[in-house]
């Protein structure tokens, strides 16, 4: 019975501009009982890397469409507009609602922007970790997407460091021993979904700690893996851009 | 430190046409030593539901696009074409490549349909879990998808019994008191990836126990809910159908 555990951190407290995410997450860890392991996944939200990076802007608090103006500027390019929603692509290349802004979660008065490169975001905390404990960690960076055709949002990742966002099964085989067809499995929004079942929406938890993923999803040091370079599709080869 | 764990059952072994999917896996988890709980969450594969079901068709096993007749039949419409990929949507509602046919994990000459009524599959499941053992869990029915504008695949929800499909956090509030933006949360597409980062698509472990979700996302017997009737959404809804 080797079982996969999803642990929240609950004790990481206010993320504020130039807050040490890193240092936040060792210090909760230890304080909760969950001592920090090598192949552990740290999942971060986005809110609190956007805080702690000052990605914020402030906009009018009587107004419910003042960070409008913010999404057209942070859109490369809008899909579809309903009403007040713009699904829009980000100059990462995330097809979001509104740019990825949003206003739940942040002081009154203020939006939080997406993290300029949540992958070198990642990677930052990583390095911090490993730096300071000597543990070596994967990261993932989350935040919460809809979707087209299904109801509901989920989360996914937007950023990585440590961990491979696509493992590639090729060349694997099925239990009947052909080669699969189905071959590249985004574990990294596997991960950030399943440590949304831990963080709830309402309560703000903001790191959740995964524990027995398979060794080999994880990256050798000199990898330099990420959400935009492995994840996001490029437009050649996609049908809905 | 309350953890969700993730635990897959790895002793299920064959499934086939008429295999008494709830007996096979209350043995398994008695044999694992997991003492299956009220509110665990069944994560049960598609493929093995389709082949207790009988959702199996013949097929050419020397032609690799021997299937092709069966997804233009199975699906209801195309959306878009691309090489031998289509991009269908089928009777559920389910947007997915080839009606969510596939050969992996299926006997040579042989391809698995989507089960019939995926709900009803996963109560059947959950009614017999139930009636022979006394324990009330929640049943999740998964299959692979891929996505727009993200690259790789990951397991969804395509049928639920026991457990809401999609929480609706309306009128709760943010750690700031204000009232959430984001409100609908894809609980069984969360839980649905979660336990595929225990089962590994080449393995071919059919089945995983989710233990730890918060007690407000479970159904009472009385309702009736469900992927298709919760989940899908309606065309008048859909920016991309």
């Amino acid at each position: 019975m080797s079982s996969l555990s999803v642990t929240p951190l609950r004790s990481i407290g206010e993320v504020d501009a130039g807050s040490d995410l890193a240092e936040l997450i060792i210090v909760a860890a230890r304080s909760e009982g969950v001592d920090l392991a090598d192949r552990d996944v740290l999942v971060v939200t986005q809110k609190v890397v956007s805080k702690a990076e000052d990605a914020i802007e402030a906009v009018d608090p009587l107004d419910p469409l003042s960070h409008k103006p913010l999404v057209e500027r942070e859109a490369v390019r809008v899909l579809r507009r309903r009403g007040d929603l713009l699904l829009t692509e980000t100059r990462h290349g995330f097809v979001c609602a509104n740019a990825g802004i949003d206003l739940s979660n942040v002081e009154s008065g203020t939006a939080a922007l997406l993290p300029e490169d949540p992958d070198r975001s990642a990677r930052r905390i990583r390095d911090a970790v490993l730096g300071r404990t000597g543990v070596a960690v994967g990261v993932v960076v989350s935040d919460t997407f809809g979707r087209p055709w299904r109801r509901g949002v989920t989360d996914v990742a937007i950023g990585a460091a440590g961990v491979r966002p696509v493992v590639d099964l090729r060349g694997t085989r099925d239990a009947y021993g052909r080669e699969l067809q189905v071959t590249e499995v985004a574990v990294v929004d596997e991960i950030a979904a399943a440590a949304d079942l831990v963080m709830g929406k309402a309560s703000g938890i903001p790191v959740a700690v995964l524990r027995g993923l398979p060794h080999e999803w994880f990256a050798d040091d000199g990898e330099r893996n990420g959400v935009l370079t492995d994840l996001v599709r490029p437009h050649s080869d996609d049908l809905f851009r």
